[in-house]
């Protein structure tokens, strides 16, 4: 075999996402080996001194740099992952597509639909390949899933449930972040945790083609962050002034899918019990599935009248086969991130758009914003 | 102790919830000795000779009747069950109330809200005490829940979501009876399946004041019943000529409750997979606790951020004491509707208004006549 | 139809079991209408007042009495239900014998195998059918998960899992009553517990043959009975004086069954966590399956190598149809009762022996037996 | 910070477990920052020449051989991983010794105690740090067991029961690979897989001082490998010619604990059902827990009478910080070999011993012998 081509990486914000694609694309090589080029950590940017350190020390990288854009401008990195907080992505990413380099992005994408598309048009303009962090299709039950709608094992889908339950706002000492703030997160819990949702269902069942939609804020205030807290798990409390959450910690969608199904998404970024309950229910003429991120190896199936089998995934569901070598060994939420740089480097390499790309996120986004006008008009909306 | 007093029971229409609330009304006394009074079971009515014999024979009835006037103008009968198919609620409870009876009517108990008004309004016109058929508001589980919500054991209800899948007519060879016809069923898993869940929702959480609703009917025509076929279980095969379902098959509901809570509820009878999978989860500031009839003896409780907590109902939940000693050892369907009664025969002995009444039911009514109209508009919609 | 024929019930003994067989006695003439005679409830013995007042205003007994004696002369007496305490069984029985009543007793039969043997061999001698407690037989889904094994479901059985864990001696408040005393109660857990377990598993696997096994009382001491604490759920507190538990809280087996399958056996009277969990496991070279009673109306089961299918017992599962009219709607443990009163009742009709029987209980009592004597001496003892 | 020193890795067999821990020396580097010297991996050796281009092209060693006493022989490399097949554990270990090395040993560590002692013997007579593969002590949430326990979160240890059900041999027509033969790998399930048991429960609860066991050979013979079958995941078919199976399938034992708990310990290789259910629950005065392999990341708590509680693991147990940022999003079976690697590096270079380590494979494999030893004798046996 001759020597693997190299292909430069170049990471914008080293939190933990940053940190998920650095290891993804080194850990493809491992369970990849096929893949006709090695990822190589070139050039890591982050305005915060130790994210810069953990870059160089711990992950491998070979620069540095406060300036993301000198990420952008090194001629070794050809590919770039984008990891920055969400109000930074339109920037980041139309300043990449302009370097003329595949990259892969975070999500939300954007903080609404028309960052979204332009990110999706800009790259789609200059022919570049990307990918969006919707791991949660890499699950091989979600894979499976599909599949298995697709083959028809649960005849016609009718009805969709997804429920995406978290609880990493529901404790109101969370200071007020810019997750809360409508000009630099957009959306609430829509963008951050039903898109995903969203995308689940469209990859499974098809596209979302009109919702109606009712949003609320459960926590309407929070304390505002101190000048020192850097993170947005730095907690306030009772005597600190507060101010307004601006997005919707909860939304809850009626939709309609082409094709004719129906469908029910829900979502809460403070519910208490549930910790990230991520609930995709498909049903059809004929059976049902059901999975939960939670318990990310199993699917539940009904393929009958006769009640759930709870299949733990084995070699032959999706990529189950390149992590663990029998069923009931569990591969872990990394893992799902491997899946995503290979399949980045695979589009990269072949120079053909796997899924799931900017376009996907822009679809979502179209979801989310149909959802945002539907709650404000108490009408069902078109999804474009 | 002095010998009991007599309270006669007249039945009307002999099925599985005429038989049902006969045993009833005989274990009441077994489970609530303190009763003021025994059911003593008098007169049955149903046109099915079978349905006749059975009453006198298996449970018991001194007489039977083809015809339900029989069973009002008998003057030792004080109290009625009222348990014919739906298309003749209205008509026998009308017919009990002028008869001055208490009653006892299953659900849905009318075609529509028009129907169910008339009969709440009437039996409290005439000062009449009656029960519905809200069973699943009995089990110990709710009780709990309920009261673990008013206690503030979750903290300020935020969102509620209810879902109650059945297969009942998943099977589309299944014939088409009245069920499926609107002139006579009025609503299809609306008034069967989702008042059910409406009025757990509205028994645990509070009223509903409005929604927004999408109903769908996934199997459009079924065979026609042939001529000799008595029941709606009778199945039809591809030869037989089909007619079209005039009700639906699923519905789904946002809902606003009064107090601020949002939800949630979504219902179908033609799922593969759950069988009687009625679950209620009600998500508050502090906690959330999840219910489903399934496991009825079970109640999932979260009452801070690690996790559910699964409960045995136990002597100190709701009636549990009443039926069995200790957690784990199971109560039944059956059970609930034995304290259905006693809730009956206590609101007749004590003649004040014991919950669930026909006014519930009208409740219930007004939630699903409701969505019916979101359904058609697209609009959110007040329940009045 | 003519008349039916009455079997006069006697009861003995008006504890919780007491009243659940008048119960199930009334019900088998509701769920199994086809009987050919009515049971008639007679006579109840109690020497407490407040019991005989229960038999006498809930349940209508026609007549009571303080003395067991009365009963069994009684001559309106044709079947008698033994309840007693089990230190009376014995005596009880042996007088039932002689009076040549059939009876139905509640287990462990007797405290050791001289007792159980004795009994069992009484009836058999004087030609009586019998009943005997082991309820859990009679869930839906031992029954079917019984002919699923003797189908071949699941190929040739190589292990068995028995665990009934158990809290209902966990509290070491509990008052020292006649429960934890060898010559009152015999053995612990394992005649009260584990004996239904060895009883799920020949029932549904063959009989076993040999045992090594275990046993523990984690409990050494507790609090002796104050002097009007009537019941064993009476509770002492630090300064009430202490004595010894003679009998054991924990026992675990190993077994061989007839036809080459082993087993695992385990039993506490003194967990913390599950409530009444009583938990059989079937394994076999084609699948498994298993149950616990907590979830009583649900069968696990793995026909192949894709993992348990959770399946709602329905109408086609052992009896019952008799209860419910599909599967989701749940049985309770009263019901169990009213299989068991129908199957004496046959019994007696017929004249024919169904199970379980008195012999079933004998061969509960020698795995017991054979189970405290390797407790003693550590080593494999046959199952006579 | 300073250029991290460098510790040289020498792997022996590149299969499954090689593999693994390859890719786990790398990652302790990402979730371990801290450590003061990075792995790098120097010489693979294995027989096979693909397992040779993997190590070079996926893995990327520098060097590879055939021979694995290059590897002992090369002077860069500074630490062992030794996963061969495990007959060839005790000669490569002692291979090992003489040189000098620490190592990393997957397990079981021998075919029996006596090659299992002279391991554990030999390394610390010659001062060596090691670790062995008992990866499922490094489940945060078996930490977190371990910790509650400790803490008299379930009161005093009574009771444990292990049960180690897989179906990785269930397949009979899998072939007669050195596995199943006595000579080449010692005991069947009891070391490959009980043996895991065994330790999990010493790990969490103490020393097992003796066992009576019972062990069985379901499938009785297999077909013969063909010729050029390398794997043990090769099948046979009818026409083959067989072998018989010289260890066992399944095994159960009762235990005594150090301290007076007891325990039942059961394990199957041809389980058909559980794919990798690997179950560990520990009883306690107070309370109990329960966890599974297949669901890893969970544990379920009761501390008090009302029930379990799920907890998804948190940043807060074990090293789960280490790899997650929030509860619900898990951990993979990978995981828990990077944190066997990080701990075999901290012992490495603090050169002082953290477990688990080869004397914790000796006491499993005394376990394991004395369980042997008590099959055929059918008493209890002492473990030294």
């Amino acid at each position: 075999m001759s020597v693997p081509a190299q292909l430069g990486v170049g990471l914008i914000s080293v939190g933990w996402m940053g940190r998920l694609h650095s290891r993804a694309y080194l850990a493809a090589a491992h369970h990849y080996p096929e893949l006709a080029a090695r990822a190589t950590l070139v050039m890591a940017a982050d305005p915060d001194e130790g994210g810069r350190q953990h870059a160089a020390d711990a992950l491998g990288y070979r620069q540095t740099t406060a300036d993301y854009r000198d990420v952008l401008a090194n001629p070794d990195v050809d590919i770039v992952s984008i990891c920055s907080p969400n109000f930074l992505h339109h920037e980041i990413a139309l300043a990449t597509i302009a370097a003329g380099k595949p990259f892969w992005i975070e999500k939300p994408m954007g903080r609404g639909v028309r960052e979204s598309s332009e990110i999706a048009r800009g790259a789609a303009t200059r022919g570049l390949v990307t990918s969006v962090g919707f791991n949660y299709r890499h699950a091989p039950a979600i894979a499976h899933a599909r599949r298995l709608v697709r083959e028809g094992a649960i005849g016609t889908v009718t009805n969709v449930r997804v429920a995406f339950m978290a609880d990493y706002s529901a404790d109101p000492s969370g200071a007020l972040t810019w997750r809360f703030q409508r000009d630099r997160a957009g959306s609430g819990v829509l963008g951050d945790l039903l898109s995903h949702g969203a995308d689940l269902a469209q990859f499974v069942v098809g596209r979302i083609t009109s919702v109606t939609a009712m949003t609320e804020t459960f926590i309407a205030e929070r304390p505002l962050p101190r000048a020192n807290a850097a993170s947005h798990f730095s907690k306030g409390d009772d005597s600190d002034p507060k101010g307004l959450v601006e997005n919707e910690d909860y939304a809850a969608l009626l939709a309609r899918f082409d094709g004719g199904a129906v469908g029910v998404l829900e979502s809460s970024r403070v519910a208490v019990g549930p910790r990230a309950e991520y609930a995709l229910e498909v049903y059809g003429t004929k059976g049902s599935l059901r999975w939960d991120f939670q318990r990310m190896n199993e699917l539940q199936l009904a393929d009958g009248g006769s009640g759930y089998r709870t299949m733990m995934m084995a070699p032959d569901n999706g990529e189950f086969a390149r992590f663990q070598p029998g069923a009931g060994t569990g591969m872990g939420f990394d893992d799902l991130k491997t899946i995503e740089a290979y399949l980045f480097l695979r589009s990269v390499l072949e120079n053909r758009q796997l899924a799931p790309s900017a376009a996907d996120a822009w679809s979502a986004a179209e979801v989310v914003d149909a959802a945002v006008r539907s709650a404000a008009s108490g009408k069902w909306v078109d999804v474009p």
